[in-house]
């Protein structure tokens, strides 16, 4: 008789995301004419700036000739993109990750998602809260956790993000985790981590021989020179950190699709006799077993990402919904409301002064904006929301002239 | 401190393709001048399609502009994409297959691969020898088998192809299995299955409340209009099987990446108290949690597969290919070699009198041409090649020529 993995059976179902359809479906039924504006969802709504898309041309016509014609590329990644990667992201800022570092996939949330399969699974796993959900799930699905429980899973030790913390959870000094999962610039809360803070992350996990899942998909938003840009500019990181980036935000691939992890050749984990070796082998196993490489099209898009012109365009995009945030703060703000993120990140998180959802409903009948409730990420984000940077100016002007009507 | 998933251990390191690089790389260094023709590699060497490329340049002409930009889509799918497959593939075949049973994703490969994770651990899993590594990989990988002993993994029950059964295994009265992979076309044999050999299966997956994944990468190949063209044209199958596809040798997207898996609603396995439970949503869980959607643009080149032009180039494709493999399989056996596969397939199975690997030596020092060892797809390929058809015309007939020349 074939059976059903029983950990699936401990997963929530995502209510979130289907109480927020459900929510706004009705909305629009009973309010017909009413245009709604979406912030909740992290999707871009710029064009593929021109150089990409030149590139992207160039690369289906090789597909249309015998000469040009790419058949199965290597599943790590074409050297192209691997070294264009290498040198504009982490050679130039003089951390000593190379092109052999980086494996080139079709997105960050299957990296992230698919990256705990290399681990035992009686590992003890530490999850931020509020938190992205894939981290959640994956490690649920595996069987790392118990049962739900009150808000959250047996079994998972939760790094509480709070406004005492600026949202940053460091290490406490009891902190026993083999596993952690970080992301900055964060997804929900739009918070950022010092290199101080990032340090404290690594000396942690070094002294306790723990690994740092590092989700930098937000990095491109980084204005503050001051701040870190990649977890490898921490010394020591390269030994217990994994580093995943994404096309998705800065150059618009989130219906495109390209990603990378990076994992240095001295990162280290340990075997079941105690022995130390090195990660980037097993996930090298992984990825040519289960995974057969990206687009040759869509790694050419890429690959013009770090062309000049490539650069000015997507600092461009990612300049215009950084406004776009800035906008949004300044708003919230001026309407009395405590906001974080958005300098540095798309994402305000909002304290709200009531329940998340009441929050949601207030602003969609009263404004026909949505948001995100922030109790979907987390208990710890009950009573704030988040709003996205992601739309287009004339919108997201639209929407916070609704919201000053709506909270005035 | 962060532990190995302790399967991994027992993998077997890719000797067959590392083995081949090897010797390969070593004759041609020592023959600097002689050209090697590759007829072992299951990849494409024709160019896409000219309507399939139309299409892609036309998608990303939507992504350069405000109105046509596609952010994240359907995980699942664009039903634009899905709505062609169900149409073209299932309904036209008096399926019960529909849009809604059509996943798409980037790969047959992942979705072989990944599909294991929705079943628990302690199932008993039937792969075929011959086979397609990946099925076993992916379960050794998850710890459903025992360790590596005299060129198989205890645990696994292993069908046995061979001359008798003409490589299609049939269950024996006592086979207890609750997983199933069949592969037809067969990679690597070429060996199709029959509409009542199919039936054998589906029958005893329905009796023994087993699942059959059944792989038809290949099915395009088919030309015999008397076998059947998807597992679900046997009755019954709905509830009892799988089925993977792909664009990869139909439309020669090995290099471009879009593949699809079909379950229907009928589709049960049993949960943990003994309940039957419907398979498919178990698989929109995994697929929503840990995968974004295939690219856009990649989605709208394979919708140009189902339009009229498109079904005449890509019939052309496997037209040329089927001619290779015929003049392969007709010069082998005017050599007295007995062969299989290769009418409704790009591969050739060839019984070699003598070791793998000395057949393989043997053809690539004497004839500088390239084919597999039929061992690297397990034990019952010991004494066997495979012989692929996907290169050129002026290349086979090359490669023909000079086998003749160092086997006669």
């Amino acid at each position: 008789m074939i059976r059903k993995n029983p950990h699936y059976s401990k997963l929530q179902a995502s209510y979130l995301f289907a109480n927020i359809a459900e929510r706004v479906g009705k909305f629009q039924q009973e309010n017909p004419d009413r245009e709604i504006i979406k912030l909740g969802i992290g999707d871009v709504t710029l064009p593929l700036p021109p150089s990409i898309v030149q590139a992207f041309h160039d690369a289906v016509d090789d597909m249309a000739t015998s000469a040009g014609f790419h058949g199965y590329g290597p599943e790590k990644g074409y050297p192209f993109l691997r070294e264009a990667i290498a040198q504009a992201e982490f050679i130039s800022r003089g951390t000593s990750i190379t092109a052999d570092d980086i494996f080139v996939s079709d997105g960050a949330k299957c990296d992230t998602g698919n990256f705990q399969e290399l681990f035992a699974q009686n590992i003890q796993v530490a999850v931020p809260d509020p938190v992205y959900p894939v981290y959640v799930d994956t490690n649920v699905m595996a069987g790392r956790t118990g049962q739900w429980n009150d808000g959250r899973y047996e079994g998972l030790r939760y790094l509480e993000g709070n406004e005492t913390n600026g949202y940053v959870p460091l290490p406490a000094a009891d902190l026993k985790a083999d596993l952690v999962y970080l992301c900055f610039p964060n997804n929900p809360t739009g918070v950022t981590a010092t290199k101080e803070q990032l340090k404290v992350w690594v000396d942690w996990a070094l002294e306790n021989r723990s690994l740092i899942l590092f989700d930098a998909a937000y990095v491109s938003f980084i204005r503050d020179e001051n701040l870190p840009q990649t977890i490898f500019e921490i010394p020591g990181a390269e030994k217990c950190a994994v580093e995943f980036r994404s096309f998705s935000k800065n150059a618009g691939f989130t219906g495109t699709r390209c990603a990378y992890t990076i994992i240095s050749d001295k990162c280290v984990i340990w075997d079941e006799s105690g022995e130390e070796i090195p990660l980037k082998p097993l996930w090298s196993r992984r990825h040519t077993t289960k995974f057969n490489g990206v687009s040759y099209p869509v790694q050419k898009a890429a690959e013009a990402v770090f062309s000049p012109e490539g650069k000015k365009e997507v600092r461009e995009l990612t300049d215009y919904y950084l406004e776009n945030a800035r906008l949004i703060k300044k708003g919230m703000e001026a309407l009395g409301y405590s906001c974080i993120g958005g300098g540095n990140s798309p994402y305000i998180w909002v304290s709200g002064g009531m329940p998340s959802w009441d929050a949601f409903d207030l602003l969609l009948n009263k404004a026909g904006v949505v948001i995100t409730p922030g109790e979907g990420f987390g208990k710890c984000g009950s009573g704030y929301f988040r709003i996205s940077a992601f739309n287009d100016r004339e919108k997201v002007n639209e929407a916070m002239e609704r919201i000053a009507l709506a909270l005035k």
